[in-house]
């Protein structure tokens, strides 16, 4: 299989500014994702959930690398690229884990979200059980940045 | 964007069997994702982890509905396939995540996913602390389906 085509259910019609300049807290400010108007009836039942997968295309994006540095920050290790959440990936598919606030006609609010205004969204996936994995192993470049964040989480922009 | 085209990294080299009369357990069944020799620099690191996010397309699928009934059960109740894992998805992306047993020489082994022996794989994500929800709400038609799980954990096939 050489090629795989796949198409929009919907966009984000308000997320994270492509501008830099704007501000903007990942962990407080919701996003909406409006779905096309054929794929509607399959939003029913969503908002049983507290937490969803937003799987999206990542349009504004960096051409693929294999290597990278996490967060592009110089005390980070290389790293091949299959071992972080970095943008610039062979198939630019982004997956966040989102808190849902609201599922109304045709569109839905989550907050959590770190995809820029416009993206274009694959799928939604509800988070389950199989999902929680209640103590995950990461490497300690991992763990520093996860505990800066804790320490700056009011002021954070992703 | 009307389009979006992704080409597969790799692809399931020995997973579920297709045939269902094999017996093979997913969670003690092992599987191996073989990784195309352009995109193997991309693993390193990937060994850190203890669990991963296998992303792929399931080309053994259902066409796309938007009402499905969980686990096709008369029992279940009918939902949105957005409010689901069902395959039966417009596009249909899967997305397990999986325990990371090795990771070797352009593959790696994991257990825990239930895509089909050559099942195209599209992106590895490793599994980290932004991902772990600790106590997600999922309806009750779902605490059912888990509550069956855990007690026929050692004979289910997915």
């Amino acid at each position: 299989m050489e090629k795989i085509v796949l198409k929009p259910i919907g966009y984000v019609s308000q997320g994270m500014p492509v501008d830099k300049t704007v501000k903007w807290n990942r962990w407080t400010d919701p996003s909406t994702i409006i779905i096309n108007e054929e794929y509607r009836p399959g939003l029913e039942g969503l908002e049983e959930y507290s937490h969803v997968f937003i799987i999206y295309f990542m349009h504004v994006s960096h051409p693929a690398e294999l290597k990278i540095r996490p967060r592009s920050r110089a005390d980070m290790p290389e790293v091949g690229v299959f071992a972080s959440r970095a943008p610039s990936r062979p198939n630019p598919i982004g997956l966040t884990v989102c808190k849902l606030l609201e599922v109304g006609e045709g569109f839905l609010k989550v907050v959590g979200l770190d995809a820029y205004t416009g993206t274009p969204v694959l799928d939604i996936k509800p988070y389950d059980y199989y999902d929680v994995i209640k103590q995950p192993k990461v490497p300690s470049w991992f763990e520093k940045i996860w505990v800066e964040r804790n320490n700056n989480l009011s002021t954070e922009n992703p």
